[in-house]
C-alpha cells in the first residue's frame, strides 16, 4: 500500500481527491490536513464521509508527514505551495502539486503572470509537469509533479495531435472555455453565490487568465516554437466540468477522417482519452464523476477552420482525478487503478 | 408625484423596491442610500440600470432625507432597522419598514425571538402589520408600517380564510416553506455559494426560525386564541420564490366547493390573490415576477386533512411589491397601480 | 461471479443500475436489454461508456435471459414488470422488480392505486418487499424481490423506529416530499423540460400519489394496525435526490437523547443509515452518488411534534443501488459490496 | 391604440411577446391566436395571467384577423410563416414575423440554409431586415418587418461598428455564443429534459447551424463585400439570455479607447444599446428581463485580437421586446414605449 498524505484536503480540489483516493485499492491515506479545520473530523466538515471510517483532520507537520508517508498531494493555492514544497523536497518525499506553482520551466514566464518571483525557481528545473499523456516517462521518475491546470488539461489535450503535426497556423488558436463554479475553489465570495450565479454566464479575465501561459508553455513545446494564443474562461451555472471550444486554421484542406486519425494515434495507448467520430460531440455530462478526456471536432470547410470540442471533469481529470493518474504512474501501477470509474451522466 | 427614499437600496429587496419603484408612475425617487456603496453609481453596482437615468447613491442623511421625502423605505436588517426608524418617525415621515423590527404586537414575543429586548417598544404601538388583505384600512391611516415577512405571507395569506372560518383544528397547523435563495440577502456566505446550492436541498432553523412568531401572532389574531404551529423553511436551488404546503386538519367533512367559497368571498377585494379551481395548484412559475400570491388546495379525504399550496415572489408580494402596495394605499391611489405586471413565467 | 442482466438498462434507474453493477466486484453483465436502444452499442447512446468494453444493447429473450443470468433486474414501468415477470420467475431465475408491480401484499390495494387488477397476483404472495433495513432475512431466501419506491424508502427509513416503538400518534403523520426530476424517469414530457423545471417548484399528485400506498402497508406492518398518512411529492429543480420532511405528535414528551438512542439501536446493523446528532440535518449533497440514507431529526418542545429529515439519492438508495444490496444479501456477499461509495457533494 | 393580433401566442417567443404587449400603453391586443390551444382560456395555459383579464385563445381566421387589427405579429416556425404571410400581406395589413422566413435578402441563400425553396420570394424583395440599430428608415415605412434571430441580435450587434469602421480582418469572425434553453422554443424533446440539460453544456449544429447565413448577410452589408465567419452556438443550463464571446483580428493596433469612441459614435442614439467602459463586460443577469444590447470588449495586446461579449435576453431583444420595437418605430411611436423596463438581475 502506498502512504498517502494530503495538504488542503477540505477544499474543493482536495476533498474530491480524497474522495477518489478512499476508495484506490493500493492506497493508504495517512494524513490528511486542513489549514481550517484542523482537529477537527472530515465528516464533521463533509458529511458525506460518515458511512466511513472517522478521519481526524490533522494541522500541518512536515516532519510528521514526511515520516509517514510515501506521497504528499499539496492542494493549496498558489504560492502557498512554494512555501511548503522545499521542505518536503529537501527530505526526498515524492510531490504531486496541485497548485500553478511547478508547472513552469521558466521563472521568468512564473513571474511575469503570477505577479512575483518565484521563491525556489531552483524547483522548477526539477520538476515535471504532470500531463501523462504528453510525459509518462518523465513522470514515471519524477520526485516533483506539478499537476496541470484545469483549463490547460482541457485545451492541450485537444490541441497536441494538431500542434504535433504541424497542421494549423499556430497564430490562429483561440480557447473559448466554460466551466463549472467549483473551479474556483470553496469560496465566500458574493460573486460566486448562488443568486449571483444561477441563470447567468460571464466571461472574466479576458486575455489575461493565468493559464494561458501554461497552455502556451506546452503548445510551444509541441509546436517547437513560441505561440501566443487567445483564451477566454467563462463561468457557468454548474459546479463541475470544462468544455472547451477551441478554434484553429488549418494550413491544408484535410478530411475529418485525416484529422481523426491523427487524434487516434496519437492518442493510441492513453486509457482516458476518447475521440469522438464525425457528427459526435463532446457533452459534460459525458465525463463529469470520471477521469475521461473526451474529443470530438467539426471542420468548418467553408473556411477551413476546425473547432474542436473537449470536455473533462475539472475536479477530476483537471485536479485530483490526474494527481492519482500520475501518482498511479510514480508507483508503477497499471495507469487506471482506481479511476476506472464510468461518468455519472445523471 | 410621491417623493419617496429607500434607506438599504442595494440589498437584493432593496434593488429589487428600486427596480419596481423606477416604473412607478407616481412615484419620484429621491435620495437611494447604500450603506457600503454610498457615493457610487447605481449602476456600477447593478449595471441594469445603465439604459436609465443615472442614479448616485447616497450616504444616510436622516435630514436630508425627512426634509425631501414623503415616504422612506428602510429595507434594513432587523436590529438596524430599530436604530434608524425613531429618528425618521419623530420629523413625522411615513415609513415602510422590510425588517421585522416593527410587525409585532408584543415587544415580550419580539425578545424571545429575536433574542434582545426591542429598543423602542412604544413604536409596535403606532406600527401596523403591512399585509393589506387584512388591514387595508389601518395601513391608509398609518404613519408607520411593518411590512410582512416572505414566509409569514406566504402563510398568512394561505390560512387566513380558514382560521377567519373556524374551519380547522388550530392545534394541527404545518406550515413546510420552500425558498429561493434571494430570501437570505445578498450574502458571502461559503453556505450560500452556488457551488452548495445547487443540485441541493437542506432545511434549516427547524423548530426556531424567527418567522414562526409573526405567523403565529397574525393567525391567533383571526382564531380569537393563541395559536403553535410547526414551520420547516427549506432552501433550494432557485434565486426568487416561495412555495408554501400547509396542513391542517378540518373540523368537518368539507368539500372542495365548501372551502371554495370561503376563500373566494375572502379574497374577494383582493386584486393580488388568486384562487385556483380544484384539481389546479400553484407553481412558482406562475407567480414570479408579479405581486400576486397564488393559493390552490386539495383535501384528503381519506384523513379529512386540508394541504393548502400558496406562490408568492418572496422579493415582491414577499418584500417590495407588498411594500409599494402599502404604499399606494396610504397614499389614496388605486392598490394596483405599478404593480400590474404579469410573471414571467420564463 | 454473479450473471446479471438487466431489462430496462436506458433509462434513468437503469442506466444508473448498469453504472453501479460496472464497478461491481462480484458482477458479470450479461444481457442488458433495452426497449428503445436494442442492437446499439451502449456507448452510443450513454457516452460516458465509451473509455470501457463495448457493450452491445439486445433485445428481449426471455429464454437467453433465464439460461445465461443468475439474476435479472427488471428496471421497467408497472404494468410492463408484470406481462415480464412470470415467464422469468417460472423459469426459476431470481428477480429483483423496481417497478411497484411486486410491492404489494394485497392485490386489493394494489388495485386501488394502480387502477387495475394486478395480472398475477398469486405471485404476490411470493415476493419479498426488498427494504433490506427491515427484511434481511426473507431478501436472503427469496426468489422474487419487490425493490421498494423511492419517495417510500425516504418515509418508511424515517418512520420505522418511531412506530416500531409505538412513540407517535399513527394519525398525525405526515410527508413533505422533494423530488429532483430522475424520479419521473428519462421523459419527453414538456413538464419536465429544463424551461419549465428550473427556477420552479410544483407540488403535484396532492393525496393521491401511489407511493402513499406502500408507505402505508409498511408502516401498518411495523405499527400492527392500518396507517393513514398524508404524503406531498414535490418536483424540484434539481436532478437526484430525495429529501423529506416528515411531521408526527409525539404520544410523551421525549428528550432529543432518548429518540436518538431509538434510531441508533434500531440501526445498529445497518450499513448505509447514519442517524445525525442533535443540531444537524442531512442535505441531499452529502448523500447524492452513495448508497446511504441519513436521517436527522428536531423535537418542536412548543407543540411536541418530531420533525424528521431523510435525504436519499433517489437512483441509488431510491432504485439501483438498493437493487444491488439485495442482489448482495440474496447471494450472500457483504451488504456494501460495490456499494460502498462515498456520496460526491459537489 | 394600436390594435395587435398575435399568431403563435403560446410558444415562448410567443408567450413572452404578449406579456410584453399587455404593458405596452399604446396597443390593444385583439386576437390572440393558438395553434395547439384555440378556444381555450390564456390563464389555463399560461396562469400568470390568471390576474388580469381573461383572454381567450382563438384559432386562425385570416379575415377575422386583417379586418380587425393594425399589425400582426407571426410567432412560427419557420416554413409556417412563409404560408400565412402572403395572405395578410396582400389585405394590406402590416407584419412583424419572428421566423427565419423573411429576414434574407437573397432566396439563394434561404434555400441553402433551409434546406428547400422559399415559396414566395417575391416577398423577399418587400421584406425588411428588423434590426432597428442598422434599418430605422427602411422600419418606419416597411410592411413586412423579418424580425431578426436571436443569435444574429447578439453577434451583429457586436461587430456592426468596426465592420462599418474598417477596423478588422473580415475573414478572422469568430463568434462563440451561449445560449438558455428558451432558444429552442417550448419543446418536448428528451434533449431539453431538465435532467439531461442540468450541470451540462454542450455545443450544437457546429459549423452549420442556419443562424450563421444571416449573420454573414448583414455583416457582408456593412463590409461592402461577403464575409464567412464560424459561429458556435451552444446550450447552457440557463433560460433566458445569449452570451456571444467573438473574436477577430484588428488591422491596425489600436487602444481600447479608439475603439470605444468607434462604438459610443455608431450607437449614438440607439436607446436600448450600453457600451461597457474599459474593465467592465456585461453578464446576463445584467439585461434578462430587458430589451437592451450590453457591449463590453477587451483587446489581447499580444495577438492584437478584439474580444467582444454581448449579452441580451434572447426572448427580449432577441425576439418580443426587437418585434415591440419594430412597431413602435412603425407606428410612430417613442422606441422605447413599453419597453423601457429595467433587468430584473435575480
Amino acid at each position: 500500500m502506498i502512504k498517502v498524505s494530503v495538504i488542503g484536503a477540505t477544499g474543493y480540489a482536495g476533498i474530491e481527491l480524497v474522495r477518489l483516493l478512499s476508495s484506490h485499492p493500493n492506497v493508504k491515506l495517512i494524513n490528511l490536513i486542513s489549514h481550517s479545520h484542523g482537529g477537527k473530523k472530515l465528516q464533521d466538515i463533509y458529511p458525506q464521509f460518515s458511512l466511513h471510517k472517522k478521519i481526524i483532520l490533522g494541522s500541518l507537520d512536515i516532519e510528521k508527514i514526511t515520516d509517514e508517508s510515501h506521497l504528499v498531494f499539496t492542494s493549496l493555492p498558489h504560492g502557498a505551495s512554494s512555501k511548503i514544497i522545499p521542505k518536503l523536497y529537501k527530505k526526498g518525499l515524492r510531490i504531486i502539486d496541485l497548485s500553478g506553482d511547478y508547472r513552469y520551466l521558466s521563472e521568468k514566464v512564473y513571474e511575469e503572470w503570477y505577479g512575483y518571483a518565484h521563491p525556489n525557481p531552483e524547483l522548477l528545473k526539477n520538476s515535471i509537469y504532470g500531463l501523462p499523456e504528453l510525459y509518462k516517462k518523465d513522470i514515471r521518475d519524477s520526485t516533483l509533479v506539478g499537476n496541470p491546470g484545469c483549463y490547460p488539461t482541457s485545451a492541450i489535450l485537444g490541441l497536441s495531435p494538431l500542434l504535433k503535426g504541424q497542421l494549423i497556423d499556430n497564430k490562429s488558436i483561440i480557447v473559448d472555455s466554460k466551466s463549472g463554479g467549483t473551479g474556483a475553489g470553496r469560496s465566500n465570495s458574493v460573486e460566486l453565490s448562488f443568486c449571483e450565479v444561477n441563470e447567468n454566464i460571464k466571461a472574466y479575465k479576458v486575455a489575461n487568465h493565468r493559464h494561458t501561459s501554461e497552455i502556451e508553455q506546452e503548445l510551444g513545446l509541441l509546436a517547437g516554437q513560441d505561440i501566443t494564443i487567445s483564451f477566454t474562461p467563462h463561468l457557468l451555472p454548474i459546479k463541475r466540468g470544462i468544455l472547451s471550444t477551441i478554434y484553429a486554421s488549418l494550413k491544408k484542406t484535410n478530411s475529418f477522417s485525416d484529422i481523426y486519425e491523427v487524434y487516434k494515434e496519437f492518442y493510441k495507448n492513453q486509457p482516458f482519452i476518447s475521440i469522438y467520430p464525425e457528427g459526435k460531440l463532446p457533452e459534460l455530462k459525458y465525463v463529469n464523476g470520471s477521469n475521461g478526456c473526451h474529443i470530438g471536432f467539426t471542420i468548418d470547410k467553408r473556411n477551413n477552420r476546425i473547432i474542436i470540442l473537449t470536455a473533462i471533469d475539472n475536479l477530476i481529470k483537471g485536479a485530483g482525478g490526474q494527481a492519482i493518474q500520475n501518482m498511479n504512474i510514480m508507483f508503477d501501477l497499471e495507469e487506471t487503478t482506481g479511476l476506472n470509474k464510468i461518468g455519472w451522466y445523471l
